[in-house]
């Protein structure tokens, strides 16, 4: 007898595709676990195998997505990248911002990943820890840009502050007004004028 | 005959006291607008004259706080204020954060301001307004530091949302790790890596 195979992770990113869909069709308050059950073409029964409530489900999706993103921060920082750590801070912010863009689908239900962390102790804990190691990620790589003289002798965890609450601050006003602020563009904008003030040598003249 | 007193606004403003004291004590979801009543010492029926719901009672509470704040930002820029634009932008600074530290008392509902705006239209549509004055206000100051030569020649507006969302990110790090992240001291060292960015003449030697 072969052992019967472990499906379950594959019905639980089945689940929150199709989670995902409901919610930006119907919007997270309106969209019903029936509704999901049907997307995902389960019954509801097999829904609640997996997940107990939609506040489970947006959590799943959460941290899932933060999780990508983590992978994308931690490979990013642990390879030797060529060019400058500017060059360098200036592509991960190009993959950070692509990253977002598919994430426009979620725009409905973009609230909802901070209203859950203040419903949920245990997401909550998550993002700590999240923000806690894209800091620290982010100030190696300040610190790397400091070791070679590239950036003047700032502190390196403040300077990741800024920067963790640039990009988490311009994705909020990107969800409010998405027409006002083109996350794109003004991500790779708002990185420059911030490593602008951390050179070593004055930028160079516009 | 004297005319009665309007004495409504003197009584949401006592709810929203009320409200706040149990919110920070049960939390938003664990209170009920049972205990808000017993707490503003009115009769149940007399609370829901004022506001429905809890919703109805969060989003005032955000607009109340937004709208006092916008007021603190409009009187500072319309303001001629002495010295640097530079030292304007930090003593403004100072204004906020120090505007962000009574807030403290309202960490634990910090989260629903956020929620609120995806359950409610119109509060998406508050803060939508809000940020678009907030972004045209600090694009004033920085035009005038442009205008002095105090800045180089950056897009004012660029750097309107770049301030906004590092405000606005510093306030969401704070919410979520508040011993991590000290408010006040970061958001002064933050805007000046920034303002070091827009300078005319590079940043002095630390």
């Amino acid at each position: 007898m072969s052992p019967r195979p472990d499906v379950s992770e594959e019905r639980k990113s089945q689940i929150l595709d199709a989670a995902i869909a409901v919610f930006a069709r119907l919007g997270f308050h309106q969209a019903r676990m029936d509704d999901i059950a049907q997307e995902a073409g389960l019954s509801k029964g097999a829904l609640y195998l997996y997940y107990k409530s939609k506040d489970t489900i947006i959590a799943a999706i959460l941290k899932y997505l933060f999780t990508q993103e983590m992978k994308v921060l931690h490979s990013f920082v642990a390879t030797e990248q060529p060019g400058s750590v500017r060059t360098q801070l200036e592509q991960l912010t190009q993959q950070l911002a692509e990253a977002m863009n598919w994430m426009s689908r979620l725009m409905p239900i973009a609230f909802e990943f901070y209203a859950i962390a203040g419903r949920q102790k245990e997401v909550h804990q998550f993002l700590k820890e999240y923000f806690k190691e894209y800091r620290a990620d982010i100030a190696r790589l300040i610190q790397r840009g400091i070791d070679r003289g590239e950036f003047r002798a700032v502190n390196p965890q403040a300077v990741a502050i800024t920067l963790t609450a640039l990009y988490e601050g311009l994705a909020l006003l990107f969800f409010v007004d998405p027409q006002a602020v083109q996350w794109s563009e003004q991500i790779t904008t708002s990185t420059r004028l911030l490593l602008d003030g951390l050179a070593s040598q004055p930028p160079s003249p516009q």
